[in-house]
């Protein structure tokens, strides 16, 4: 089955469309006033209020009518549904009908003071403040840290698309954003060998001067799903539930052409560059990050190294390492070096934290507290640079409930594959393994031999397994390389949390029906 | 450190030397005469007798001051030590030590007719016998089943040298074993896409024509370890230990360099031949056996694929798919077709059970029966290709104990990871998993990035645990790639018994001291 797309990138704001007109309702009517608050303060629970331009909704109601599902429309309580329209756009596209539901749900107005602060016209910078020119986020992202910015994807949108709207996408920052010149930013290309050799290129250049390749790569932080490794000992870091994840379609230029072309490396330019002994690529970005990958990936034929200014059709978002970024397929994010301005081949690694300090360092199972890592030779660890086969569940999420009367219920996901392996099965149980129900797997099968990059989106039915306690939900995947995901994190289990590509466990809950309640 | 070599390899049989002088014994003693049923019989418990030439001898006493280890020259016990000799060369380099331990041992006499027929002038091939002509094997390889010849390697050998010597390969035959002619044998390379660019080149050509190309590899039968995996449930085939796997040398052709030149693909034949439609490399050999590999692997510049006439600087012996091979480094051993003579570049894969049938195909753990597998589409399952990350010890082994007088003893192995990634760490529990050790990595840690096509091995001395109960001994390793090896073999169990690389477990006991024993 072939990838499903997305219509487009967007580029707007998070701000309400403060030139439109008001908001509907019912027509004659005159509500009260809400500030932001006050909306906050009346979700959860039983109640679920949202608003529109200056309109406030009580959807509570509505919620499980909503044909996008219950679970969606939620991520919007207390906040403006407008965001999420502009990713699912059939709200925008068939705006009348949606008009028609949603006028008789209004209760209440959004103080004059919030609305206008909420628009784009009311934001400042502040120069003093190094993380006061942020790009604006998506609400529905989960933000473990805003300075800099570790916020991950609402995993139950994740399978919504196969490729991941670039307002969705996890972000990862480790410094405030950069604010580089578009087109007219530059990259320096490098030999470490033969300084003399080097040039550098715009954007606009690549994009003019070279042609248009494009690569669809999933992205996923080494971090992912540490929260879940947490369940078995404390680790270091962000504590990342399953979305540190995304997709995109990239086009660039393939560093291999690149290099090839600009530092006279011929039509087999990694071993032209081994015979210089040259070993390593290294990405210099403009926050003073740096990261590197061996030739063999760099320059590799099926390696698919690119070097990036578009994202799913879309100049490349500030938070997302435009104007230009580096994309390593199947490698680590930090690998995927954002902003990037310079990149040297070297016969060295990158320096700094991100290459030879601890943070991004493989380490064993057993070394199970700092008192272990004392008089460790970091240097000497491998850096992480592939990740592992990895699977998980967009939905259900924990916390969710099947309904006790229904026999089965619905799951769905993603898997990727190590090294570029196709993904060619996932199973999926409700009662932790004692029986399994293999999924179909729905998109992204169709990807080259060695060369699936990017996630498989799968779905199936599950039977509701009898009996009045919670779901143990498992789901593992296989690639073409054999072996198997760990059982649990305990197996992959390292103090920096890294790699925990264990089986995606998910507890359930069961909803009793009214009748049953009587 | 550099990977250790053998010396040379050994193309003679296990036929004793009969055109040599008799037996050292006590000179002047007559001997009484045995048959090699009597002298086997003499072995197990207590006992131990071998023979040299036509010399018996009792080595009992000797055992335990054997300086190469007693689980080895155990493996001699009730044979002629002669095979084992010309493995370990120290024997014959330093003869006249080794006759001076070995006279006084001496307690009889070989007869004469066991002693002519083990000779190799004795062998006659019987036409009428499809095995009548098959090679001579080496007495320690561990035979599952001798027509065809399916045979393990020693796995206490394994970790003695780094290539392990062509007479201790282990051998998984599909058929008898063809006897082609040497240099002359020809093998013919066509593009299914156009039939008139095929060609043919004898052997000898490949020698001459090409340059010579090493690649060192370890291959493995995909149901290495098959046998730990009926621990947990009945799988169908050979019941493998861990010694379905070896390492060499080998040289040959690269398959790139070959179909570039001969079929006019030019200097990059993978995307002349993607062009064309092609994706599959097809090898058919002499024994009508059949399989593919991807173009990518094929074709790929990091593939290493080799059309290979030479296995540790010798001859491709017969057993070992001489006078020519495919070797695939890092894929199952079944795509690494002997006696080839046909390479063919196609749109499809292989026809025939090695590609299509159930026999190499990945099916899930949650099929537990031949009940599950009604109504299965095996065409529509991949293929086993490369193989998962894998870890064995060679020392101890099942069976053997520990001295409870020792605080510590040895443990030795090799580590192999998957995609050509470098084994960067084994880990070896003694007690189930409770404390871990890591070991050394000994050699096969300098192999090229994304290339690391052959084992590591490595060692370590294991703290003994208190207690008089049985060790549980646990190895795993980790890969450049992440992830982790499964816990256990139920976690990447199948009915065909495929790709074990569960951690590796070994019982051992513990021997009581004498004086505790009184």
């Amino acid at each position: 089955m072939a990838a499903r797309g997305v219509a487009a990138s967007f580029s707007a704001g998070y701000c309400a469309f403060g030139d439109e007109q008001g908001a509907p309702g019912v027509a004659g009517e005159a509500y009260p006033t809400y500030s932001r608050a006050d909306i906050k303060a009346r979700c959860g629970g039983a109640s679920t209020w949202v608003t529109y331009k200056d309109g406030v909704y009580d959807i509570t109601e509505f919620i499980n009518a909503h044909p996008g599902g219950a679970q969606k429309i939620k991520l919007a309580a207390g906040g403006s549904v407008e965001p999420f329209w502009r990713i699912y756009r059939q709200h925008l596209e068939q705006q009348a009908g949606v008009m028609d539901l949603l006028a008789p749900m209004r209760v209440g107005t959004l103080s004059a003071e919030d609305y206008a602060s909420e628009t784009c016209a009311a934001k400042t910078v502040d120069a003093d403040d190094p993380y006061g020119d942020e790009p604006e986020r998506h609400p529905a992202l989960i933000v473990h840290g805003a300075t800099p910015m570790n916020a991950e994807s609402p995993p139950a949108l994740l399978g919504d698309t196969y490729l991941t709207p670039n307002d969705l996408w996890y972000v990862r920052n480790h410094h405030p954003v950069p604010r580089l010149k578009g087109d007219a930013h530059e990259v320096a290309l490098a030999l470490a060998s033969s300084p003399e050799r080097g040039t550098s290129l715009a954007v606009g250049d690549l994009k003019s001067k070279f042609p248009r390749t494009e690569v669809t790569a999933t992205m996923q932080c080494s971090g992912n799903r540490r929260g879940h490794m947490n369940q078995y000992g404390t680790t270091s870091g962000t504590a990342w539930g399953c979305g540190a994840a995304s997709t995109a379609t990239w086009a660039g230029v393939p560093l291999r052409d690149l290099v090839g072309e600009t530092l006279n490396l011929g039509a087999a330019p990694l071993a032209a560059a081994k015979k210089l002994g040259l070993r390593h690529a290294i990405f210099e970005a403009a926050d003073d990050m740096q990261a590197s990958i061996p030739l063999e990936k760099a320059l590799g034929e099926l390696g698919d190294v690119l070097v990036a200014y578009e994202m799913n059709g879309a100049p490349i978002p500030r938070d997302h390492g435009g104007p230009l970024r580096v994309v390593v397929p199947g490698y680590a994010g930090v690998r995927n070096v954002k902003w990037v301005n310079r990149i040297v081949l070297s016969a060295d690694t990158a320096v700094g934290a991100w290459e030879r300090g601890m943070n991004y360092k493989a380490m064993p199972s057993h070394w199970r507290s700092k008192a272990d890592l004392k008089g460790v030779d970091f240097a000497a660890l491998p850096s992480i640079h592939e990740l592992p086969t990895q699977c998980a569940f967009s939905a259900p999420a924990a916390g969710d409930a099947v309904d006790s009367d229904d026999e089965s219920f619905e799951a769905r996901g993603w898997a990727l594959g190590s090294a570029g392996r196709a993904v060619h099965r996932v199973e999926v149980s409700a009662d932790g393994g004692a029986t399994w129900t293999e999924a179909s797997l729905d998109a992204g099968t169709d990807q080259p031999y060695g060369r699936a990059w990017a996630w498989t989106t799968w779905s199936c039915d599950l039977p509701i397994p009898a009996g009045p306690e919670p779901l143990t939900l498992l789901a593992r995947a296989a690639d073409l390389g054999g072996g198997a995901m760990p059982r649990t994190p305990e197996d992959v289990w390292n103090i920096r949390g890294l790699n925990n590509n264990s089986w995606h466990t998910v507890t359930l809950g069961r909803t009793v029906s009214a009748e049953e309640e009587e």
